[in-house]
């Protein structure tokens, strides 16, 4: 008998969720129907495969929402997060299984006693981060805890960069995923994280300050600064005793302390309009945030504003963006500066044709076994194949979709809201990712306690 | 006929006020009824004038609260803020007038319909800032506008200090109000005013880096920092061509900068709780927000990460206010860093028996009059006489008493929920507020258009 999976939502990140369901469609018996807003939108490619069908599906409309998760064997949600409630509740009602690669949000947490009743999965971050964040932690702690190993520290960072062939700007930089959620990273609180048994809390306007080092073999060196609650999952993982746990972003070396200046001149703000944005050139948009002078030109003034010597790097990073020039212009009617800066930075920042993006995953482990301090490290890179088929889509739709057809095949069975943490949930999925040559090296080293590859100023 | 002033709370700023009331009690034929919470409080010379009567009154309490606004003549309320909506409900209700010295809260704006249709005066924002900033303002403006000037700049400044005579720690500075109002000030947004026609913003955390100069002589060397909305006025004072609209918060030069490095950390923020905060020490909160260390000091890393020279007199600052003590400690349950960081000011900037304190306002109008560009800077300083009647009290409760006097005596009619910026307000109050030492002392100087003594660093 053919299994029916719905995938609500065919954006970005579909390209290799959806060529899986397809690719195994004969040997699995799947049916894959698509459910889009704009199905016309979607490769003529996957729209003619024998075992794929595309329906309009607008989720506010209750009836086609309805009807297609009602013929499902199980439903897939890669909506922005905010809509994945309105198809859970649904799933709930009409008993189907649920995917999701995002985070639990309150309402879908709700839903864990009614989905439990139901003998319901509702698989959630099972993509990159997170998702491969979460599997392979917990592969390497179930590991080290098996041979009677406690946890003393575990550190995750994750990156979702340009790749090095098309890495061809001062920042190493492009946007390869939401670039709003890069503008306004790290906002809204102190960053919360534990080193050596201590509490420690930076403030976001010193965040990008504090970075840390990290090599990767065949890839150079990284820095990464922390998230904003890296004890998140401490329960979650068992790591209620652990000294150390921090969880962070990943950039090339040198990106945070420049970032620093737009976080400096207040230019991430979201949360106010600037006056009369419409129509503001870049030269002006950057002024506001100097102080008046009569004389002195804007970037004389930013220079003494922020102290940035005439021949520092700092200096190539804000001409390549053309912030000072007076004749481009900001087309954003009532804009926060969060938004006009995303729009002068999409300028310089976006993949051009055949360009391809990169994720790196990096991970820390320490632990005590038989009376001695150890440390496992263990890091992922993963490349972009082509626009469509980038290392994100790869990363986020893969396990995604190893998870459905896991629990559509009976190997994942446990019901309930959750995330991929178990071993009967992660050890297949990393299994086969191997195949899909997205796997981690990992490497005995000494046990350090903390990185002492530290940038504190 | 005997008039019956209702004054609600008792606290720390109703000394000049009550003493007004009293001393005018048998010319004007008043009778003073205080409600407080606590009236065994109100020390005996007051408690025992034959025209003044005690009542408890507790706000929350529905019929103590009406009986006594019902047999008022007239309701001032120095009360907390957000308390002044109980009484002017009751004013509205028994047709009594009704003077604060708070900004008008969104509650208090809506009763202005049936404060004018009921022909009732509601006075606010009648103290010292905002009130005699309000005032003085409006009268200088007024009399440039009189002769034909046109308003191209308006800044203002105020600032509640130490007397020079009780000036004693490396801050210059202790506190002479309330200590949370400073411990938080300038946080929720960033700072907004217009230079030379330019719009300017600037984050929280450059905030105390972005400073004027400003004399006072006699007094020395003052400094300022933008408040958050420096054009929360520009309608009400017509000024909304002006070039150049700014307000700021006055401190002795040098404390901004010294400021700046609790910012930079994070002790000032109020929107987390710090784990295990109860007993913490006075060090270990500091350590909180500097990089893990296995062997660096508390004292060293802090110097490193904001990079302060061992001979830097902020070093001393710190240490006046024993920042690495291990063994002082912090008895706050659950508390966050800005309200840890108060418990340690508090401890070294509380004004001691016979200490005294210090008010000063600056103002800077710029204007154009028959082709020419003018300027007029007016100040005012205030000190405090004793721990009772302190300079706040008196330039907070006198302009609240004399305007109430004047709503009694039929001075003031305009009815509606109003600010004191109107001639018929502020004229006879600012001429009688000379008989009691607060007055201003103008002076013509070149017109600059902006401050050319600023701080840009």
């Amino acid at each position: 008998m053919v299994r029916n999976i719905l995938l609500l939502g065919a954006g970005k990140s579909t390209s290799y969720l959806i060529d899986y369901f397809l690719e195994k469609s004969a040997a699995e018996k799947l049916h894959l129907t698509i459910g889009d807003l704009n199905p016309e939108n979607i490769p003529s490619k996957i729209a003619t495969h024998p075992q794929c069908t595309l329906i309009p599906l607008d989720i506010f409309n209750d009836v086609e929402r309805k009807d297609a998760i009602s013929k499902a064997s199980i439903v897939v949600s890669m909506l922005p997060p905010r809509l994945h409630i309105m198809a859970a509740e649904d799933c709930i009602a009409f008993k189907k299984h649920l995917v999701t690669a995002s985070y639990i949000s309150d309402a879908i947490k709700k839903l864990d006693d009614q989905a439990k009743q139901a003998g319901l999965v509702f698989m959630n971050e099972v993509g990159l981060d997170p998702g491969i964040d979460h599997m392979s932690a917990m592969e390497v702690i179930d590991r080290i805890r098996a041979k009677g190993g406690k946890m003393l520290l575990f550190e995750s960072f994750t990156g979702g960069l340009v790749a090095p062939e098309s890495d061809d700007n001062l920042w190493n930089y492009k946007f390869t995923w939401n670039p709003r959620n890069v503008v306004i990273a790290g906002q809204g609180g102190a960053a919360k994280f534990i080193q050596e048994g201590t509490y420690k809390y930076i403030p976001y306007h010193r965040l990008f300050r504090r970075t840390e080092f990290l090599d990767v073999e065949g890839y150079g060196s990284f820095e990464a600064y922390a998230n904003r609650d890296s004890l998140k999952y401490r329960e979650a993982y068992g790591l209620q005793d652990v000294l150390t746990l921090y969880r962070g972003t990943m950039r090339r070396v040198g990106f945070s302390k420049a970032w620093n200046i737009f976080v400096q001149l207040g230019m991430t703000d979201d949360n106010y309009v600037v006056e009369n944005s419409e129509g503001m050139s870049y030269r002006d948009f950057t002024n506001l945030f100097l102080p008046y002078s009569l004389t002195d030109s804007v970037e004389l003034k930013l220079r003494h504003y922020l102290k940035i010597d005439q021949d520092d790097i700092f200096w190539g990073k804000l001409m390549e963006l053309d912030l000072f020039n007076p004749n481009k212009t900001i087309p954003l009617k009532a804009a926060t500066p969060a938004q006009m800066l995303q729009y002068i930075l999409e300028d310089s920042w976006t993949l051009k044709d055949g360009e391809k993006d990169m994720i790196v995953m990096y991970h820390k482990f320490g632990y005590e076994l038989e009376g001695k301090r150890k440390q496992i490290d263990a890091n992922m890179v993963v490349l972009g194949e082509s626009q469509s088929h980038t290392a994100m889509a790869k990363t986020v739709g893969l396990p995604v979709a190893m998870a459905t057809l896991n629990i559509l095949n009976g190997k994942i069975t446990t019901p309930g809201v959750q995330i991929p943490i178990s071993k009967e949930v992660y050890a297949p999925i990393l299994s086969e990712l191997k195949s899909y040559q997205i796997n981690f090296n990992e490497f005995e080293v000494p046990y350090l306690g903390y990185n002492p590859d530290v940038v504190n100023s």
